[in-house]
């Protein structure tokens, strides 16, 4: 198979097709347009097989994950996913594994309608790059700068899922096979809040998404904002498979350090958490800590004893 | 050192800061404007090592041609340049490589005023993507599709020299080191036509940039104008090293095949030479072939016989 063909094949069809793109795949560049009163948001992930997925994921999910990451870091912009790009490595030209990467590509661009505008396939160890593009009315950006002594913490879903997939998936813990779908589906398959991070535009003061654990994610926002925060480890929000598996020390320390949730982080000031609670549905965020002015992370019980971290977040070197 | 510290050490400063440029490099997402009346035009491309460039390559040279080929895109779209975001993955975070690849790609960034405005780094075989974006008034976008029979069929530069580059490096010929040392440059640090490009907005019918040798890029602009063409092989422009150490058969294949030349394709209706005439320096463009009714590529000498070509253009599969 031709690069070309490999295009032709899998990569021109199916996707959205969305009026602000007036070039799309097949020339030197795509070309497309930006509303009026908006700003641009770009973004860039890649996934290296052996590194952020082991060789035994499914086609389907590296498609769905490689977009998803992109879509999270939108999310954390208060951003609306528009176009995507994708940089395709591997090692041969696979049919049938080309066609169920596109599958699981397919299905999440088409949930979050956004229109794959180029690419380049190349030969060589199996590496996924995506670069997404965004729309913010201007001035409307969420930032990791931004938050201040006396916001509240909060993060959406539910965390370390996804540290425990990794775990089942590598063999390190055994669990009944219903529950172990769920959290490798949470790993494979995160749901990035694209939805959420756009409904937070003008409300939360600054936002992240969870990538390498909330007590890294968090600690950039500490940091970029020139603040510190208590987390309260007994509000950190837990998946029954969790609940129900998991010492609380251990289910505590995944949802603070493992990564890969792909949730929000983001702080709201006092005197906006009434718009809070028109913007996000009850249940699909927690109060999870408070922002303070004395530098550095505290992780405590509610009675404020030190809750020893066991790890930091995933660190890429 | 930690991503944070590859970021803050390599990729944060020295690149260009261009105004339009809201929120760089450090957060989720970069955030830009896209001035009025201008479209966006976007691009990907991606270097592997052993298969783009030999491991041997000065990361300098890496650096510069992972933006380079990029600037090719933009070149080939009429498109001025203005920011891009680097996807790099590398087996470990070796500060001299570092420090070296930066150095190169900072060197092209400044000459095309293009700002660094995000990325990921990541662990894995070496792997560049550099995803650029640029500006073209609406509805001035140089496309493939387009050349009509009549019009010249022009390029830029001289075209065959990364190929004998290429065999140098390899070892499959040697040249005295002068002439190696240029083709060589050639090779690892072609000159995209950028500025060429944006002058032919308005001017030229078609066009593409020549990655993969005249004939198969050539051969995309037949395709989608559903058009053929004659390209007159004596006419190629050749430089002095090709024209002294190789056989003309040999250098026009070369040429016509070998790929990596970054140079421009053109197309050019009869009424607009003139126009083509003000916008490009004499000697900078070549008159190269003609478009025709008839479908397909012929390389013929003056006389009209036929030209064997040795093989295709580069195949990525």
């Amino acid at each position: 198979m031709t690069e070309f063909e490999i295009i032709s094949n899998y990569f021109s069809y199916s996707f959205p097709l969305r009026p602000d793109v007036i070039l799309g795949v097949g020339d030197d560049a795509a070309i497309c347009t930006v509303p009026a009163g908006m700003q641009l948001a770009l973004a860039i992930d890649t996934l290296v097989e052996g590194v952020h997925f082991p060789s035994t994921t499914a086609p389907e999910d590296i498609g769905y994950k490689a977009l998803a990451v992109n879509l999270s870091d939108m999310a954390a912009m208060g951003a609306t996913p528009a176009w995507m790009t994708l940089a395709l490595t591997c090692p041969n030209a696979n049919d049938q594994w080309l066609a169920k990467f596109s599958q699981g590509l397919q299905e999440l661009a088409q949930a979050a309608q956004v229109s794959l505008i180029g690419g380049d396939t190349t030969r060589g160890p199996l590496t996924i790059t995506v670069q997404i593009a965004g729309f913010i009315p201007t001035n409307s950006t969420l930032q990791r700068r931004g938050a201040q002594p006396g916001d509240g913490i909060y993060v959406t879903g539910q965390l370390g899922d996804a540290g425990l997939g990794l775990a089942c998936t590598r063999g390190q813990i055994h669990l009944p096979p219903e529950a172990q779908r769920y959290v490798e589906s949470r790993l494979n398959r995160p749901t990035p809040r694209w939805q959420e991070g756009q409904a937070l535009r003008g409300i939360a003061s600054s936002a992240i998404d969870i990538s390498d654990g909330l007590a890294a994610d968090l600690g950039h926002i500490l940091q970029q904002s020139g603040v510190g925060a208590s987390v309260f480890v007994e509000d950190l929000p837990l998946s029954k498979v969790l609940r129900t598996y998991l010492s609380k020390e251990t289910a505590w320390n995944l949802a603070l350090s493992a990564g890969d949730d792909y949730e929000l982080c983001f702080t709201v000031p006092p005197n906006r958490e009434s718009m809070l609670q028109r913007a996000l549905p009850v249940g699909t965020y927690t109060h999870v800590g408070i922002i303070e002015q004395m530098l550095g992370l505290r992780c405590v019980f509610k009675d404020r004893r030190e809750f020893p971290i066991e790890k930091g977040g995933y660190q890429h070197f």
